[in-house]
């Protein structure tokens, strides 16, 4: 690890019968000696708590402990994250075998933080415990059997309740209000889950010790906002498809929802990190060659990718890189999650070139000190419309039925449009975007995009017709505005508030079973996908129209001067050729719009005090070449096949930027 | 409403918790302002009993009381018609309420009927409760386990049984002899439901007000044919995809059981619903833009469409359309099933195209009073057949498993040809078939279509050869006399009873996996699909031979004359285009034969006392032409895209038939 | 029966019911006019024990009779082979109608054999009774608990219990460890039902009276090599796809585990069965026509290929060839398992193809006593790697996931391309590979085939090393070598103890989505699929290379000298064409080499005493030729479609072999 210029590592998170082998019984020593010469080789630790997999012991003392995936189906043992984390007797546990490692090693001085948990939230708690705590929750927020009766509509189907002991199961539940409601308090419980334990924690943990959980960012139960507002620093778990599926040109279908696949994903996924807490990030986990517990699926990353992935990630904003996992176990379910060294143990290909990678990142280390992403455009994230549209999504899938996929499918839609634009992005939570001042954030974000934002209470609206009215270009996909904060159909005429400041409206829509062509005056044409809005302009400019289908003549996009803004609505789902139109002439100007670049090239970018760092990186098997913007002079950036290089921009009072290259890459090899 | 000519509304059938918000509290005050209002507006109304969505506070009165879907698994609650509609406590409670309402609002003078339950038999029922149910009624039927284990072979890996408990429960059964009892079972314990409430209400109904229910057909738990003989008449919930699937030219795949896809499958609808009694019948609920429970699906009508699908339906039989549901509710399971009014509650375009239907309709009825369809052929359908089919398919489907559909597939594909062949059709139960007298039969259906027909006894199969012995013509299709009245394979050479009248037997048979094609030296060649029968002509004339495939040179289609009629049998599923050149071979003359017109026209006609009614309708995005007789020395028919025109024909004893226009339609605008 | 030449039926197997209708109380007498009957024909027979399917008052007596399917999900009764066969009241009831029917009948003179039960081991049994059986079973392998933590790796995830009752069950298991346990233990379990049954009906029988079970080979609960050690004969029930799925140079896809697709997997079916016990087997049940539970799938067998399937199987070792079933039956779930008679009972076309059969097998009958296949190579059979591959596969299906099939999907690519090359084929079990003396396999076949053997002790992979040390080809596949007794992954680089003797070894392995080209100087090229290992060449000739993909230019497969022999890698999984040409070189000359045919004729052979007996077949619907040897001066071997012919070959001193056709078939008709 030294050699290979590892500088931390992560322990102890998995092993719980091995810290408690009887009840109560700690067995400490055995890290010992591992944080001991961790610390000898200034390699740091961060010690994690094993409460993700219950020992057996505690299993065999109640079967309650089970977690229910749906009302009396326990989830089987014989994995992990199967309990039910509301149990008092597994916290009683939990709580016993933390504070006996804290209180062990928190003085150590390798240790410089704590990850709490791991991938909190995989599945939705049905016990009679947390359908209980559902109603006392519900009481809370809504007082009265009345008052829900009546928010959620419950006269239909004759579903009215006298009392709160009469509400239906959450299994056999079909009520928008009910769902999301219901997903909202899931999120919760995890969220009080993490901060319990981040709470114990730092009854031991010194100053400089942070902590943190790492995030799996699509397990069903969790609100990363919220959640890491209880702990100091995002971590997360980034997984990707490789070979192909990082060839720009070369479309490989995503096959699970735990990993991505594209170039544009890989940015995603640093992307939605930094947007947890708007903050830079650590990455816990990444690709070192399998992964996933699987012998059947191994993309080992294509000679260089392991350095394009993790600069990637850098670029966008972590703080760190580690990889899951040091070595490839031999026994047990993940014996084909490929580590760093083989199951030989004998250093190959994959250690080579994170080595190389490590020994980049520290010699880069200084000039990413305090160094932040870049973005040149804002695109708002709900967590409220997509947890209400994995039941009730607005978009069907191939086959006709329901696509549950429908948030994601819009929403990166947008956000890969920006990335085939040359633009870089900002992910913004919707309560992120409420807390800031309209004046600051069109100042940061010149446009701000909502691809879908169907939960929103009426001061969510407002606060966009504000960014608007304070000059900034607010651009509205489908289904924004539609419904109110309980996934209600608002009963104004849509996009509800904000027809006004849109000048536009709609009463009527339709499905579209294939793509619509769309005539854009403004920026060219393309194609609808999926939905499309009877839009009637009542102010507004009609700047793309339907050529065909249903609403054939009739506005497809308009877009309207509202106060010093604009407002854009874009009445269907644009494909992604039409939908990169829309963010280039949304989005006039690009951090880097002056260098000149075709893909597979990308240049991202940062800025880390008076200095911008730019990765070049070449996302191909030939190689390319990038120019520099002309007033910098600088020569033309070579790249080799899946190959990525850094350069370090200061401003040269005389002949502007100079570019620094890495110490080691003057002259390709 | 009544701006729009509605003249008919239904009311009350889904708030059960709202009329009795306790056990025993009846609140029914507040649909008296409805019905006052609607009564002033000269608005009729059908009063609706509530028993399909039971209270929360009933539902908590004992588990019990959730139907099963299988043994052991209650269905959840959370949507509406979970109940197992045998358990004593939920007919106590369900007498309570319907007499309350009853008692209330008989007198009203808007009333004019009642809608007992809502599309009843959603699915089969497994309580313990309902299986001893099905050993008493076996007990009923086979009187002792002897008989049982004889008649349903269960010698045969060592099923027989000494005593009715010891028999095995539905879910495990793969005996197609049980399938079919349990299936026969299940209808009548939803028959008898529905008429027992019709008997409660009943005792509160004035002697001009109707009872019915509103059935969705594909329903698994109906026999609608005996369902309506405890009603005063027919109502059907017809659903369709709109859009391109009422385009005719253009195939869109039908997605779900309860909707059809099709112009053809429209009128199909709506013949089957006149079949339940044989007589007109009420449209209680029906499409006015998206449709089904989701998000994620919306055909909203193309301009025009509306009129054409309730046109349709009037042509086949319908006396009444109403819309489901007068406004989009906002929140809910059925938010976006769209109503008369979108969620702004405002007027828009469907509003628009069903007042102008109803004006039409308005205008139209004293000519449509008594209306009868007018029908060139009659089909045979067999509830037992398609229950049968449900489980043990004769069709395998595209992946080579069980096509659970196959009575479907094999019966549409016999009406689709019908209706490409320009014929109009008369559905026909098997049992009513029988119940006629064979003269009259042949009269009045010179042909008669049995796509298949494999539950049969023998004396069903008698009154088939009877049939072609008075003179009809009897189109007989595969499967059709293999089986008896307990799908048993007959003992005999097939097709059984039918083999001597027929001309021709087989004791072999083959799936075809890809179609085969067929030589037809009298109507045409074409192609077979999915099975084929060994046929040996012995008397029968061959009419068809297969030109490929394992039955090569072999006969694929005899026909031989029997007694004054004639016996055709089809030992493969036709083709569509081959099924089409048979039924046009096979009903010579056609009530709109005399007219010219090609696809995407169609002509459909019934009697009213003297008057014969004419519907021309252009099922296409495209102008179109009918021409009348020639005889009549009527003028083209100019049809604009998506229009339907009704023309009211009165023999004139000088030039013929004379066509009047409706009548703001003389100018086509 | 008799006049179709049938010699031997089997009887009484699945009438539990009808034997004992009452508990304890036996009807045994129904079954002597049958037996009577038969012997008086000449006609032998076979009595099954009727124990798979338990009569409803048995069932009745304990619910906890039916096996579990998953912990807790008991088999729902309906079927047949329900039951928890471990069960004391099954075993105390089935031992009574056991001996009750064997001390009846032991002395009957057309009884030659016994068959218990019926196609053992459908399900993984999950009873309490039977996990509580394996915690025993663990205890005997492994004594205490810290050895089972440390050899199944349970520190990960923190699985590690303390006592054996804190194993987890079954059905949440994801330790590859724990899984291939559970299937060696359910192996057993149904080893010993077996094997006790056996032991009961051999106090009655006779000396010269056989006992056997029927093998269902896909079953997953069984080792087939284990089963019949406890048998005195193998008996099998092969099914196969007929029509176009039995015609070379189609490919039809395989549609279920239970029955195979291509002329060469009936073939190796044939070879599956002699594997058993490396002997001839007899053929308890085969197609007759339509096979299957269902209505709607009829591969009614082609004219001709009910000879060219039962003879194919007599060319591979079956002494017997039974047909599943005499006459179709009327009710229950086989109502179209077509039998040799339909349902008319009137003999038709197939009943006289099967006795045409009859009367060549009579006839042939003195020539086929002693008989035995020819095998030019032999393929190593993993019944450990199949089951561990099951659930933890190398390969990926179509859309990226597990492929269950893997096992058989690499193992089939190299039998069929032995096939392609006109090789034939020995499948020996890896322990009968291993019991053999290693100097007198090598002598048998020359080449052994390893199509992949994941799941190896030291001492297996060792004994392939001696075999090549002793003059033998080893051909070796992917995985082989990579795991270890409990599919641990082994810690040396890959091929493990395989890589000195094979000169190769690999640390790093990538999925192929897409088939990679191989350039083979040695053997011409092809494809790569599926897998490829990343070899380094230490010793071994390069043979092939990948042209592309993410290891061009890197060995695919290499070939070494060792002792006297050869060890040639396969590192990837050839496609067919490829692997054709790797067998054609590895195995030199095929026993048909001689013969001069091609494709759609095959030629098998066998020897018989000092006669050889070659069977010559057209698959296919075109007259086909094949040259004898030029040196036997023979005449050319003109076939019909459909066609196949028997030749007996015996020595003569001066012109070498002369062949003696069958003797009605001397002028082809």
């Amino acid at each position: 690890m030294a050699e290979a210029s590892f500088s931390v590592i992560r322990v102890g998170e998995s092993v719980w019968a091995t810290w408690e082998p009887e009840p109560g019984v700690y067995h400490l020593d055995w890290l010992q000696p591992v944080l001991d010469g961790a610390h000898a080789r200034g390699i740091s630790v961060v010690l994690g708590t094993p409460t993700y997999a219950v020992p057996p012991w505690l299993r065999a003392m109640d079967p309650e402990l089970a977690g229910e995936e749906a009302t009396g189906v326990r989830h089987p043992w014989g994995r992990r994250q199967e309990v039910d984390i509301t149990h008092p007797l597994f916290r009683q546990h939990a709580e016993g075998v933390i504070r006996a490692i804290a209180a062990k090693y928190a003085s150590h001085p390798a240790i410089i933080g704590y990850q709490v948990d791991n991938e909190p939230g995989p599945f939705l708690l049905h016990n009679q415990r947390v359908f209980d705590g559902f109603l006392g929750w519900l009481e809370g927020r809504y007082e009265d059997v009345e008052t829900l009766n009546r928010e959620w509509g419950l006269t239909f189907w004759s579903q009215r309740i006298r009392s709160w002991d009469e509400l239906w199961r959450p299994d056999g539940n079909h009520s928008p209000q009910y769902q999301l409601e219901w997903r909202r308090y899931q999120a919760e419980l995890v969220t009080e889950f993490i901060a319990w334990q981040a709470r114990i924690v730092r009854e031991y943990a010194g100053p400089r010790q942070f902590v943190t959980t790492c995030i799996s960012y699509e397990r069903p139960a969790i609100d990363d906002r919220q959640l890491v507002q209880q702990l100091d620093v995002t971590a997360g778990n980034p997984y990707y498809m490789m070979q192909d599926a990082l060839r720009i040109g070369v479309e490989v279908p995503r096959t699970a929802k735990w990993w991505s696949s594209g170039v544009w994903a890989l940015f995603e996924q640093g992307d939605r990190m930094f947007s947890s807490a708007q903050a830079p990030f650590l990455v816990t986990e990444t690709n070192a060659q399998s992964i996933g517990q699987s012998h059947w699926q191994h993309h080992t990353p294509y000679p260089g990718q392991i350095a394009l992935a993790g600069l990637a990630l850098v670029a966008r904003g972590a703080r760190m890189i580690e990889y899951w996992q040091w070595q490839t176990p031999h026994y047990g379910i993940e014996t084909y999650w490929g580590g760093v060294l083989p199951h030989s143990g004998q250093p190959g290909r994959i250690y080579r070139e994170i080595a190389e990678l490590g020994r980049r990142l520290r010699d880069l280390g200084p000039v990413l000190e305090g160094f932040t992403p870049d973005a040149d455009v804002a695109l708002l994230y709900s967590i409220d419309t997509k947890h209400s549209f994995e039941f009730y999504p607005p978009l069907a899938d191939a086959e006709g039925g329901p696509d549950g996929m429908s948030y994601l499918r819009i929403f990166d839609r947008y956000y890969r449009a920006a990335f085939e634009a040359g633009t870089q992005s900002r992910i913004v939570h919707a309560a992120q975007f409420r807390e800031r001042d309209t004046e600051d954030f069109v100042a940061e974000f010149p446009t701000l995009v909502v691809p879908t934002l169907y939960v929103a209470d009426d001061g969510m609206l407002d606060a966009l017709v504000r960014y608007a009215e304070a000059g900034g270009h607010l651009v509205v996909g489908i289904r924004t505005g539609y419904g109110d904060q309980l996934a209600r159909a608002r009963p104004e005429r849509a996009p509800g508030r904000l027809a006004a400041a849109a000048g536009v409206w709609y009463d009527e829509y339709s499905s579209l079973d294939a793509p619509v062509g769309i005539d854009g005056a403004t920026f060219g044409g393309g194609h609808a996908e999926g939905w499309a809005d009877a839009l009637v302009a009542d102010g507004a400019d009609v700047v793309a129209v339907y050529s065909s289908g249903i609403y054939a003549g009739r506005p497809a996009v308009t877009s309207r001067e509202h106060g010093a803004g604009r407002v854009t609505y874009v009445g269907m789902l644009p494909d992604l050729a039409l939908a990169t139109s829309i963010l280039r002439w949304a989005v006039p100007i690009a951090s880097a719009s002056e260098w000149q670049f075709d893909a597979p090239v990308t240049v991202t970018s940062g800025s880390s005090g008076d200095e911008r760092v730019w990765f070049i990186s070449n996302w191909s098997s030939e190689p390319a070449t990038a120019h520099p913007p002309q007033r910098s002079g600088g020569k033309p950036i070579v790249l080799e096949p899946w190959d990525v290089t850094v350069l370090v921009e200061q401003r040269d009072p005389e002949s502007g930027a100079v570019y620094i290259p890495e110490p080691e890459r003057v002259e390709p090899s």
